[in-house]
C-alpha cells in the first residue's frame, strides 16, 4: 500500500468534501492506514447495538441483548456488516420504530431504523439519486410527483433538481424520522425546504386510497424493508392504489431489495406489478456499499398510455438546466449509469423468470 | 415478510442448486427466517478469525489476538463484513500467506488469504466471469492468454469457454492455493483440467521478464490486494513487462479495487497504465457482495495497434458456440452487463480525473 501512502484523504473527500482534523488522517489515506489499527478504540456502550465501538447489523451474539438485534434483521442471516461508531447522536423509540443516529468513523452520520441501516452520508447519493432520476428522467416534463416514505428528505432533494415539477406530495408515517433528519442530516432534509413540497404525515395506504385518480406523473416509494410499518407496501392492493393514482403513462419507482439475497421477493413484486402496470415493468439495480450485499434494486413500471422507454431516458438530467448542480452536485447518477442499471446478471434473469425476455430485448435495442 | 414465507429456498438455490437438509430451511426462505434467529449457534473456535461462529474480516477487537486481524486488513478500516462460519475446513501457513477455507452458512465455501476473503462459492461468478470475459470478448479470436495469480482456477475455467484460445499460461506464486482449490473448490479448480493450460508456479514478475515480446493476446491479473506478495503487481515496472509481453492491440485486465474505498489506488493505476498502454485505458466495475463495499473494479487496457473497442465487444460470448454453457452455465456475465460495467458514477469520474473524458465519450458513443 506504499503507493498511496503519502497522499491525502482523497477517498474520504469524494463524498462530502470534508477532511478530518486528525493529523494522522491528513498524512495517510484512511484506506492505507495500517498504523491506525494500533490506535486504541473508545468503547461506545450507550446503545445495545454497539459492541466495543462497532455498530453491527444482523450479527447474532450468544447473549440475549444482542440476539434481539437479529430478530429485527430477518432479511440477511448468516452475515453482518459492521460500521464503527464514533458517537451515538440520537436514540429514541417513535410510535412506529426505533430511531438511531450515530457518527461513524468512515461513512459519516448513519441513520438506523429498527436496527437496519437506512442511509449513511457517504453513500446515500447512490440510492437517492437513482430512485428519483431513473423514473423522472424517463418521462417528459414531470409535473406532479408523490413520494411514499422518504422522511429523511433525500428523495425530495433529488426531485427538486427537476424544474418541470410543480407539485410534490410526500407521505411519511413517522414524524420522528423527519425531525431527526432536519437535526442531523441537513444535506438531506434541505429537500423539505422546496416550496413545491407538501408534507403529509400519515399512512401512505390511506393517502393513496384518497388520492385523485390519475393525479401523478410519477410515484416514488422510498420505503424501509417490508417488515414492520412497511409491510403493506409490497402487497397487491397497495400497487393497485398506486396505479390508480398515476396518469396514463405515469411511472412508479419502488425500492426492491437485493438481487443476491431476495430474488423471491423480487419475483413476487415483479409478477404483481406485471398484472397491474400495463405499460412496462423493469428491474434496475445500483451499488450501495452499506446495504446488504452492496446492492439495492428498484422495480420500475409505467401504466398503460404513452410508451415509456426507461432504458433510454427521454429527459436526460444533463439537459435539464441547472439540474446537475442544483443545491449540490450529482454524485452518482448520470445518463450512462441510468441505462447501465437495467443490465441484469444472468442468474437474476434465470431466477426471476418474468425478467428474462423484456429487459434483454430492451437493453439490446438501446 | 409473509409474502415469501411459504416459498422454498429460491434465493439460496440461485448460485449452487443446493438446498439445505434442515427441515426448517426447506419451509421458509432463509432471508425471511425470523424464526431461525432463535436457534442457538455452535461456537466454532478453532481459528483466531472465528468469534462465536462468525468469521469477521477487518473488525478490530480490543484483545491482541483479534487485533492481528486488523493489521492484516489495512484496506478498509472502520467497517467489517462478517460471514457466519459453519465449519473450518483447512488452515495452514504457506510460504507466502495464511490460507483458510471454511464452510459458511450462506455463501458456500469461502477461501481466505491473510485474513482477506478471496472468494465464496456463492458470488465468485461475478468476479471470475467479469475479469475474463471483459478482455477476451473485446478482441477477435484470442489465442494466447496469460493469467497472473488465479491459483484457484476460476479464471482458467472462464477462459476455457473461448474455443479460439490455443494456449493458456498461468503463473501463480503459491502452490498451496492450487492444492487447496483442487481439494475444496472443484468447481473452480476444474479450470486446471483444460489441456491448453500450462501451469508455472513462481513469481509473475520474473515470469513476465522472461516472456517473449508480443507473445500474448490477453493478460489477466487476478492478484490479491496489493499488500504482501502482490505488492509489486501495482507498480510501474510490472505494467511495463506486461505491455512488452502483449502483441500490438493486445489487452490487459487487472483487478483494481473498490471505487468507494480506494480511488487513490485507482488513480495511481490508471495514470501508470495511461503512460504505458498506448491503445486505450478504461475502468470497469462489478458487484461482488463479499468484497469490501460490495464492488470490485478492473483496469482494462490495450497496447498500441489495432483499436480495441472495450465497450462494444467484438467477440460477444453469446455468439461463441457452446461458451455460455461450457462446463457450467454463465451465472453473471452477458453482453449487456459487459457494456454496463463501464458506466461510472459521477463521483468516480470527478475524483479520478483521468477517467473523466474518455470513458464518457466511449459509453455515449456506444
Amino acid at each position: 500500500m506504499e503507493v498511496g501512502a503519502e497522499r491525502g484523504l482523497e477517498c474520504q473527500k469524494i463524498m462530502d468534501g470534508k477532511s478530518s482534523d486528525n493529523d494522522v488522517d491528513k498524512a495517510i489515506p484512511v484506506c492505507c492506514l495500517k498504523a491506525r489499527a494500533a490506535v486504541p478504540e473508545s468503547d461506545a456502550k450507550c446503545h445495545s447495538t454497539v459492541v466495543s465501538g462497532w455498530f453491527s447489523e444482523p450479527r447474532s451474539f450468544s447473549d440475549n441483548v444482542s440476539k434481539q438485534l437479529y430478530y429485527n434483521n430477518p432479511m440477511w442471516p448468516g452475515e453482518a456488516h459492521s460500521i464503527k461508531v464514533e458517537k451515538i447522536l440520537f436514540q429514541e423509540k417513535s410510535l412506529y420504530q426505533e430511531v438511531l443516529v450515530f457518527e461513524s468513523s468512515n461513512y459519516g452520520k448513519v441513520l438506523v431504523l429498527d436496527g437496519i441501516v437506512q442511509l449513511t452520508e457517504k453513500d446515500e447519493c447512490a440510492y437517492q439519486e437513482m430512485i428519483v432520476h431513473l423514473p423522472l428522467c424517463s418521462i417528459e416534463s414531470p409535473k406532479n410527483v408523490l413520494v411514499v416514505g422518504g422522511g429523511d428528505g433525500g428523495v425530495l432533494r433529488e426531485i427538486s433538481r427537476h424544474s418541470s415539477v410543480e407539485h410534490i406530495d410526500i407521505c411519511e408515517i413517522d414524524n420522528m424520522v423527519i425531525d431527526v433528519s432536519k437535526k442531523f442530516f441537513p444535506e438531506l432534509a434541505l429537500g423539505f425546504e422546496d416550496p413545491r413540497v407538501n408534507l403529509h404525515v400519515g399512512d401512505a395506504v390511506e393517502f393513496l386510497r384518497n388520492a385523485p385518480e390519475g393525479k401523478y406523473d410519477a410515484i416514488i416509494v422510498d420505503s424501509s424493508d417490508p417488515v414492520g410499518p412497511a409491510q403493506e407496501l409490497v402487497e397487491k392492493p397497495f400497487f393497485e392504489t398506486i396505479a390508480r393514482a398515476l396518469r396514463p403513462g405515469g411511472v412508479l419507482c419502488n425500492m426492491a431489495e437485493s438481487m443476491w439475497l431476495h430474488t423471491h421477493l423480487i419475483e413476487d413484486m415483479i409478477s404483481i406489478c406485471r398484472e397491474i402496470f400495463k405499460g412496462s415493468v423493469h428491474y434496475a439495480w445500483t451499488n450501495v456499499p452499506t446495504y446488504p450485499s452492496g446492492v439495492i434494486g428498484f422495480v420500475i413500471c409505467s401504466t398503460a398510455g404513452p410508451l415509456v422507454d426507461f432504458l433510454n431516458p427521454i429527459n436526460p438530467i444533463e439537459k435539464i438546466e441547472g439540474a446537475v448542480e442544483h443545491q449540490r452536485e450529482l454524485r452518482f447518477y448520470n445518463s450512462e449509469v441510468h441505462t447501465a442499471a437495467f443490465a441484469l446478471p444472468s442468474f437474476l434473469k434465470r431466477e426471476v423468470s418474468c425478467l428474462r425476455d423484456s429487459v434483454t430485448k430492451g437493453v439490446l435495442a438501446s
